[in-house]
C-alpha cells in the first residue's frame, strides 16, 4: 500500500480523535516531514484534516470526498459504477462527458462524478446550480436491450430510486414532479436528466445525470433559486456523507435496474404513481406555447401525462411543467 | 471570383469539347503555365478534365465531384444543405462527424458528405460498403420539435423520398425493405442509418445518413457483397451524375419534411405501405435470438410491423431482419 493510502487509512481509524506526529510516525516508519507533505495531498483531494503544532492531526467528520476510490471502497454492486469511475474536480456537465464516453464505447455501469459542474444542465437546457463541495453530480453509462419508445422508463425508474434512496437514509417527505424532479415541500431538491442515443429500432446508449443538493446552504445565491431550491441539510438540519448516499443509491439502482430487465416495470410504475401523488390532481401543465388545465386521470407506463379537460377530453402530454391547482390559489 | 472558379466555369460551358490553351489564356488574361497548375488543382478536386499538347483541355462528362460547391450551385432548398455542407475526402463514417458537429450545436440542415468512408455504418454496428467514386455517403441534421416516440417517422420518411428521388430521375423499380433499405431486383441500393439523441421529452437532434451505391461495379468486392448489393449503373446501364440526384433528393427531401412538420403523415405513410409491398405477405423474421414467421397485417405509423401468426394471435416487432416466404422456398 502507498504511503499516503496507509496514512488515509490510519487517519480515518482515529477519526474525531488527535493522533500526535509521532505516533503515526512510528506506526508507519514515514519521517514528520513526509507525513506533513502527504496530509498536504490529502487535503487537496478534498479531505478535512485538522493539525495543530501540540496534538498533531485530526481527521475530520466533514471530510467527504467524493472520489473514485471512496466510491468504491464498500460498493456492493456488480455492474453500476463496478467497473469505471470517473472523478473529476470540475467540469462543464457530467452528462456531456458521459455522453463522449459513451460515444467512445465506454462499458455500461461507468460513472461520472463531479465535485462541481461549470456548466450543469436540467431538461431542455435549462441550467442546474452546482456549486463545488455539496451537492452531488453523477451520470450513469447504461446500455440496455430495450427499444427506443421504453426509454421513458428509465427516467420513471432513476427517480423511484433515489426517492426510495432519500427516504430510506433520511426519512425525507417527499414527492415526485413529473416527468424529473424530487421536490421536498415543493422546492426542488433534485433533477434527473436522461439523455439517450438511439437508432430507428435500437438502443446504442442512456446517460442518466443526477444532480442533488446535500449539504448546499445556497448563501451565495440568487433569490430565485434561495426561493426554489432545497438541500437535505435545510430540510433535515444535518450533514450527509455523500459517499454512503451514493453507494445506496448505486445498490438500489441496480435492482431495480434489474427488475427493469426482467420486464418488470409494473411494481416500478405503482410505486412511481405513489410518490408522484398527481392522478386526481387538478393541474396545470405549460407545454411549450400551450397551456393546458384539467384533472391527471393517470400517467402510463410510458411516462405520458393523460390530463382530462373541463369538457372530459382526455389528452395526453409528453412534456411540460406542471403547476397544481392549490398552488394557483 | 478566383482564377480557379473562373478557369472551371469556362470549362464547364464547354464541357465535351476541346479548348485550346491559348483560347483560355486569351479569355481569362493568364499565362499558359498557370493554367496548366490551376487544371492540376482541380483534377485534385475530383474533375475529369483531359488534356492534349495540341488540342488542349476538354471537361469530361464524367466530371462528378460532389464537392459541397458543386452542391449548393442550383440547390433550390431553404433548409437542407443550404446553410453548411461539410465535404470530406475521406472518413471514417459521416454519421459520426454529423453527430458530433451536431453535439456542438450544428444547424437543421447541416450535410456532412464524403467521397470515402473507412468504417461506413449501417443498422445495428453492420458494416457498409463505401468505396470511393462512386457511392453517395452522406448525413443531414435535423432538429425537428417532435417527441421522442416519433422519430422511427423519419426513418420511414427518409425511405419513401429517397425511393421517389430514383423513380423520377431513373424509373428504377425499387422497393423498400422494412425497416430502412431499398432494394432493387432484391438487391441492396441503398441504406438509412438513422441515428436519435433524445431526452426523455425532447428531440435534442437526428442524423439520417444514406448509403447509396450509384456508379459502384463491385469489381474488387467480395462474393458476398455482389451476391447482395447492386448500383444505379448496375441496373439502368447509365452513369449517373451524383450532384444532380443529391440535389433532387435534397429538394424533395425538404417537401416531405414540411408535411411532416405539419402533423401531414399519413400521405407519406401510406406511400411507404405501397412502396414496401409487404402488407399481406407471409414473412419471417430475425429478431435477436428469435424467428418469428407470419403474415404482415401492417407496419404503423411508428414503423412497428404487426405479424399475425398461425394461430391468429397478433404481435407488434419494433426491430428484425425480413424475408419474403416466397425467397425461403
Amino acid at each position: 500500500m502507498a504511503t499516503n493510502d496507509q496514512l488515509l487509512l490510519y487517519l480515518k481509524k482515529n477519526q474525531g480523535n488527535w493522533v500526535s506526529s509521532e505516533l503515526i510516525s512510528n506506526n508507519l516508519s514515514v519521517s514528520r516531514s513526509a507525513i506533513g507533505k502527504h496530509i498536504g495531498k490529502l487535503k487537496k483531494e478534498g479531505y478535512v484534516i485538522e493539525s495543530s503544532p501540540k496534538k498533531g492531526y485530526l481527521f475530520s467528520e466533514a471530510s467527504d470526498p467524493i472520489t473514485a476510490d471512496e466510491i468504491k471502497e464498500g460498493l456492493c454492486t456488480k455492474v453500476c459504477g463496478k467497473q469505471n469511475i470517473i472523478y473529476l474536480k470540475e467540469t462543464d456537465s457530467t452528462n456531456t462527458r458521459a455522453k463522449e464516453l459513451a460515444a467512445h464505447g465506454a462499458s455500461e455501469g461507468t460513472l461520472v462524478i463531479a465535485e462541481k459542474q461549470t456548466n450543469g444542465r436540467g431538461r431542455r437546457g435549462r441550467s442546474w446550480f452546482s456549486p463545488p463541495g455539496d451537492g452531488i453530480y453523477f451520470s450513469l453509462i447504461l446500455r440496455p436491450a430495450i427499444s427506443p419508445n421504453e426509454t421513458p422508463r428509465i427516467t420513471l425508474m432513476t427517480a423511484v430510486v433515489l426517492a426510495e434512496t432519500l427516504i430510506s437514509l433520511m426519512k425525507l417527505k417527499l414527492r415526485i414532479k413529473w416527468p424529473n424532479d424530487i421536490l421536498v415541500n415543493e422546492k426542488k431538491l433534485a433533477g434527473i436528466l436522461t439523455e439517450i442515443s438511439t437508432e430507428m429500432d435500437a438502443v446504442n446508449y442512456i446517460v442518466v445525470g443526477l444532480g442533488l443538493n446535500v449539504n448546499t446552504l445556497f448563501e451565495n445565491s440568487s433569490q430565485e433559486i434561495k426561493k426554489s431550491a432545497t438541500s437535505i441539510l435545510i430540510e433535515t438540519g444535518n450533514r450527509t456523507s455523500r459517499v454512503k448516499l451514493i453507494q445506496k443509491f448505486l445498490k438500489l439502482y441496480e435492482q431495480y435496474y434489474d427488475m427493469f430487465k426482467k420486464n418488470n416495470f409494473e411494481p416500478i410504475m405503482n410505486r412511481w404513481r405513489q410518490l408522484a401523488d398527481i392522478i386526481g390532481k387538478q393541474i396545470k401543465v405549460d407545454v411549450v406555447g400551450e397551456t393546458h388545465i384539467g384533472e391527471v386521470v393517470d400517467v402510463d407506463n410510458d411516462g405520458v401525462l393523460i390530463l382530462k379537460d373541463d369538457q372530459g377530453k382526455l389528452q395526453r402530454i409528453f412534456s411540460g411543467d406542471v403547476t397544481l391547482a392549490r398552488q394557483l390559489k
